[in-house]
């Protein structure tokens, strides 16, 4: 499926005041940019019709003030961010997806991956569907606004559609009069609902949206459940009655969401800051310093040094302000392009054991390169810490991580690995660990099967790469 | 209907080269420019899909060389050039459109305008159809996807679905492996065929463009015929065997073509002498000189001064450096915007009872300038001679004609214009004279309804403008 | 020398109005864009300052409404648009050059080159000087600051230091409360002065853009004078007392101003029509019609019809919206971009003997393809008459002629010519006709220099190009 | 003086590859960003000229691969970045600046801000020197390029240049020959001095850049030291033999410099780790955690930590995609807006006792903001360490600090601040501490005038801001 690469971030809000809710929702988007830095979009209700500007890059680039203020003014608005993925970065698949159809206009944002996505557009095409994109989002739109042809209300037709997809979707959509957002049957992919200080909803896929706009976190929306926002107020409607799991993507804690947020009732800081204590007490280790990888690995070594009691440090500073890579004439340049992203603080850890905590190792050049960063700095040891399991499985939900993100610990021990990057010793943080790092008793509600394989919404029955972009 | 103001330029073209595919058609849109600035787009098959790109502005802007490698090699593509309006500019309405239905991808460009796209799209929307575009392509798109289902091969469902349009429309398409290019029941727009060196065909609006990719002009497309172009060759299918009259748009000859262009077998320069020499014939004066305003009214000059005998002159100079206009904040500074678009040559003028010659009046304001400018720099008589008839009535077949753009004609005599604009004589071109632009054989295959109000393809049942925008 | 190269446009106002002097300005450079695109500038006073701006691109590029904007209302201001060579395009060496010295600030605007500004800037170093361009008019810049230590004026100061420049210079400056003018000894580039309806001075390179901010045109101003506006009115200053030959630069005529200027008394499009009655005598041919090559040569092919009988046409149209050339992967596409520039209308020319009127054959290269162009249209033949003579020798006062603009014509007869180009004839204007293009009283009164190696104001000593460059 | 707010950063490199030399200055320029992020320069050697580019915003904007490419390769290279102040901001003040004199050229790189630039301004105009720009880099520029019409080599120009300037520079230079690097009497900028593996000398304001580039720390230049480097090697030259004191500028350790740099052998991390533990000692408090705010907070609150015994925290998120600040029609988006800058942790501080370090209190409005977000995440207390004493003095020195800076700390005790920015408790670090911040030894070596008003270099006697602006 070429549209497996799709964490992204969804936005939706409601306004009483109307006038600048275009700002609004770039700001909640600004804060969700971490999510997805491809493409940006919002949409936004005027009369009884939708307007709407996306386009490639970050939010700040899609959206001068002119383009906000060609949005207007309105009621109800939701924006998306897309993440940045090579290759078929076209503002043809950017979103919010808005279509016209026989009851009016709707507009949508997703958020996941759905894995029966060939089959339901394969079903659509014969029925004389056509398809402007590539993206899961189009397959979701046909099927509301065919429902919408049958059922008395746009929620009603969203609740008959949803319950045809299968995989992970969290949905934030609107109508020109209604606010929706949706969440898959295992809530795979976060979102949640805040209340602004006037009293009315946002949708975030995290919390850090809700406190960038001003509004108060009041829960998380639950798997399967549907939330209506109009002017009598919001309604929920469950999709999938009978049913009562979840498996939230326990990758949200360890990489995608931002430090400040809280996802089902746990803040990313403090599960970040738990798989450092977990590798602190499964894989101890006498050193003088503790250092974490930014801006992901800060976090986890904090975890690390208060189980471990070594002391914390600052041991790399990060450059913010590269560009683009450019293209090196010499291994010297291409040297110092590496160099120029990170560099190690001398006085932090020369002549000292130092722990280093990283969120992954993919092919291994990259810790190689920090590892000798920190030997060259004087660092008498550098013992590496991996604050989650190796990834040995794709994940068909949404997110970019495939197997291939870890060549190096497949079918290499964690003292091959140790030896390969020049470090004194490697550990990983054990998949049980990860399935407790939102606590003990949430062990059964996370998904896990990038490292585990076992994956709770099914696998595809097709999984050609990019059969859509091919054919 | 939000869409009827829609002159656009379409072009397709084979290649057994493959190679460069991409710039030939940028070479062949770029000399259909003049057809349309605000969007350009190319889609060329690749394997058995189809890439694309398309983007606003003028051909040579969206189309930087990076962008035609991306396209990289074909043996088929297409390429559109849209027209400028105001309001409603948004990549998503450019074309090509290309759609992925249940027998694979479809490339659109189309120019013109449906009179029952309203009609079409509501039978489509209650079958569950939807929409992400305003524009008739879109339709056009679905009803051929939906005979794709039923019908043996791309060509007959094309066939199929143009007998359910009305209005006006050329089109050129691809699918993956054939070229398609199919003009009107009326042949309202022109679309013609050319012949590469190696004996490809080429479709385009204009035969200039032929020209310009150094192909020979073979003939028009007939009212109502549909060309396939595949591996094996040319086919020509009737989609309206009954039916054989002609409707060609009269202002392609006086306002839209390009002079080098010959349309139905007339040369577009020689139909405006032509119009010269009627009005030389029909409204004669005394006078020194005849000019033409620049760049559409020369040939028409040439045609007055070839049959009154008046030498022809360069009264006028037009300057091609002009960017967008400024927002002046005094009145001395908006004169001096218009002026700087266009000078009087005094040296050509002075002391001259001047004939000057222009394709339309509209509000006046812009010939009572040019008036003023001559008699500024020493003419001593204008006498204004208009190259066509004043509009009086909608285009509903894609051009942005409309009533309004002769305000000043409609309730004024000509002797009250020239009063009004400073002009010591004014007249314009009669309609039946128009009629017989392309020689009086073809008065009968003209449309002319903006003139005259007879509208051969009928028109709308619903004109709202901007229904599906505002709804 | 590297800035042999220097055509370029001046232009200065002053505005009692003050608010919108930038956009004058701005209008004023647009009139004057034909002379140079490579960069633009504009200065304007402020209290006791000067605040300016400049870039590369055209005026509208480079002057979006904000820079215009905050540029600020004065009284007075100057601008410069500067031709573009190929390399050295650098926004250091664009104009005005503003420079503070002691008794102020100083804005120049300078069109034209001198002979000795090696010397010059050579012995400026010696005592002392740096210089951050490589133009004359950082030369001038210091001269006149320099004067300015012991002169009582800037206008004295000036005058001094012109006395000292060997070449030709059209200069436009300001200091915060005056705007001064000034034309080299034998006025070999144009300047004129125009006067806005409230009686406020222009000074511009061509009377086009007099008319094009609305003043009339006063007079030209004379070789070596210098004239000075300020609260106090106009005062003309003479620079060279003794000395009154005019040496204007004929190709100004032939090629570089606009047909609607006038230039010492004599309009460029009658100048251009007079060549074009010259080629008729002196080199007459049995015709059916004569076209000119746009734009250039539209107006030399009015005078030979006018001069011949034979009918004028238009034969070649040229393509507006060409961009950027792009890189061609095969020799058809590269074809195709020079048949893009340029079409035949071949109404117009079939089957006809067709006079071609151009203004120069370079490498012949473009002349073979219209002349290829012309037969493939039908013409039967095809006679190239040129209104100028050919360049034979390098230009040293600020034009880019240099004896490689027509390889072509060295050690070729005119037969030889018209044989490599493919056409039937082939002929030159003589120089002799060339000198009383601008009427013979005025014969000598001309430098074509170009054509006949007598330079009126002597040539450089030192001729390295890119010395500064280089060094 | 227009030109105090000059905090910058230098660079400059030998290299005998050659190839890929201007891409060495990027990286190093890359490294140096945070010190300036108006406008960036390169110069490259080229036979015996000099080759530049130059232009406004970051280091990867302005140099783009293709601007690299075209800078060549050479074997000498300098760069620049300047500091981001309002108004003023245009290329033609950007660096480096490269003229031309009798002698060849010369590439200037200034950091730093002379005290007696009006009086040699005002000495070299009365000579009739010109000025293009505003900058102390073209009095420079004159005073060297004087010196070396007597001087016998460029270095001497340079050192008898130098002797006249009063203030603070350092200064990194090229000829097409040399390279060579200088650091004011004082030292009060930074300028060090690195190796290359292949032995060839760099010179940085710090060195991170040297990590960047792949060059060893070598050592500070001496105050008052000339380092020249040529194909012969290193030469040092004493300008100021007889003068022997240091004052190098506090603030590169609190705020200006990287914390991975070291400079005059001290690492920026552990000067700021000394404030914070400074901090504890002389304003202990009891509390739970100890945060800092990003970025230049965190090493201090590390020190705190460290010294206090109380746990280290993240408790503040800062988001790295914000773009330019938008203007915001309602006071709801202002303040969504600051939000969208910095959010805190709720889980970290929740419900405790919280120190906060901050590097600086200016106004006391994000200062307020913070301490109320903390408060509204739950903290239960929030005690502010600001890392600096409060700046009471105007540096003249070449940094942005003025009295405005501190308007809150300006008459008001710490109680007072605390008060007025919500916090439980404000404490600065004394002016004592701050002046050992580099080690005790160093007391007597660092210009902490912006706090003790003590100028170690002198005041300028006309200060009147503006000046060349407004004259």
């Amino acid at each position: 499926m070429e549209n497996v690469h799709e964490e992204c971030g969804v936005f939706g809000i409601r306004s009483t005041q109307e006038k600048g809710i275009a700002n609004l929702v770039m700001v909640g988007l600004t804060a969700l940019q971490h999510r997805g830095q491809e493409a940006a979009g919002i949409a936004v209700n005027e009369d009884r019709s939708i307007r709407f500007h996306k386009g490639l890059g970050l939010v700040h680039e899609v959206f001068p003030q002119e383009e906000l203020d060609r949005l207007g003014s309105g009621k109800i608005a939701v924006g998306h961010v897309r993440y940045s993925t090579s290759g078929n970065n076209t503002v043809i698949n950017a979103q919010p997806m808005v279509v016209r159809h026989v009851k009016g206009q709707l507009a949508l944002c997703h958020n996941g991956n759905l894995i029966n996505s060939y089959e339901l557009r394969r079903e659509l095409e014969l029925e004389g569907c056509i398809f402007q994109t590539t993206s899961d989002t189009e397959v979701i739109s046909y099927l509301i606004t065919r429902e919408r042809l049958k059922a008395p209300s746009i929620e009603e037709a969203v609740k008959r559609a949803v319950q045809r997809l299968q995989g992970a979707y969290s949905l934030v959509m609107m109508s020109p009069t209604k606010l929706l957002a949706c969440r898959d049957r295992l809530g795979i992919r976060p979102l949640c609902l805040g209340k602004l200080p006037d009293g009315n909803p946002v949708f975030a896929s995290e919390s850090c949206a809700l406190d960038a706009v001003g509004a108060v976190f009041v829960r998380d929306l639950e798997p399967g459940e549907l939330v209506v926002a109009d002017d009598n107020g919001l309604r929920s409607i469950s999709c999938f009655p009978d049913h009562n799991s979840c498996a939230l993507c326990v990758f949200e804690y360890i990489y995608f969401a931002r430090a400040d947020s809280v996802i089902c009732g746990v803040s990313v800081q403090e599960a970040r800051k738990r798989a450092g204590r977990y590798l602190a007490e499964d894989h101890p280790v006498q050193a003088d310093i503790v250092i974490g990888v930014p801006d992901s690995g800060l976090d986890a070594a904090l975890g690390f040094s208060e189980q471990s009691g070594i002391l914390y440090g600052i041991g790399l500073v990060k450059n913010k302000y590269i560009g683009r890579t450019f293209i090196s004439p010499t291994q010297e340049l291409r040297d110092a392009q590496v160099r120029l992203k990170l560099n190690a603080v001398a006085s932090a850890v020369q002549n000292k054991r130092v722990v280093m905590i990283d969120d992954s190792i993919v092919r291994g050049t990259t810790s190689a390169y920090i590892v000798r960063l920190l030997k060259n700095a004087g660092a008498r040891e550098v013992h590496v810490r991996i604050s989650a399991p190796p990834f040995l499985h794709p994940c068909y939900y949404g997110t970019d991580v495939d197997s291939e993100n870890s060549l190096i610990a497949r079918g290499h021990s964690p003292e091959d690995i140790a030896r390969m990057i020049g470090a004194d010793s490697v550990q990983f943080l054990s998949v049980e660990r990860a399935l407790t790092l939102a606590g003990s008793k949430k062990a059964d509600s996370l998904c896990a099967a990038c490292f585990d394989s076992r994956y709770p919404a099914g696998v595809p029955s097709i999984t050609e790469k990019d059969r859509f972009e091919k054919l």
